[in-house]
């Protein structure tokens, strides 16, 4: 018997507010993850993304992320995978992430 | 002889950051003030712009709009003008503005 597959709550796409992206990505390192999530154009693991922070830190970063739309992080067995929901983030708002994300960084 | 004009201070036009605007505009109350001005497409005084907060927050708010580079406060007289730093924005960042300011009030 195998295990119930653990599932992280995700706003809705019609739930995503424009706010809550903003200041999801307000953050330079979360501006950071989504960019790179983007660059590899699949789900990726957290440790596929450098970040200097704690392991807490990246936990509550990643959540915000989630919480706000802007990732959607599901489980393959132990590891956890981090997706762009562009398509949720391009149909809410759009040319919301290709301004953002075509920013580069430290400008 | 006639006092000296206040100015407030303002980054330029380089120095400002993509995040700083993100956070800036994170805020449904200063998301409402620049959508407003943008509307207004002219400067516009504190007042003209109707916002649920007291006269403090207010000030509060329209202080990080203009730290962060979103909007210019100019003194005439002893009124105090808004205006969105529009073409600044449209130049650091394409698109941005219009994807943040072209979404509709609760959406």
């Amino acid at each position: 018997m195998s295990a119930q597959p653990r599932e992280l709550s995700h706003p809705t796409r019609d739930e995503i507010r424009l706010e809550s992206v903003l200041h999801a990505l307000s953050d330079p390192t979360r501006l950071h993850i989504a960019r790179t999530i983007d660059q590899f154009g699949a789900a990726v693991t957290c440790s596929d993304i450098e970040v200097e922070v704690t392991k807490s830190t990246s936990t509550h970063h990643y959540r915000v992320l989630r919480e706000a739309g802007v990732i959607r992080q599901t489980y393959q067995g132990t590891a956890k995978l981090n997706g762009l929901r562009r398509d949720d983030l391009d149909t809410r708002f759009p040319g919301l992430m290709t301004a953002i994300l075509g920013v580069e960084d430290g400008e």
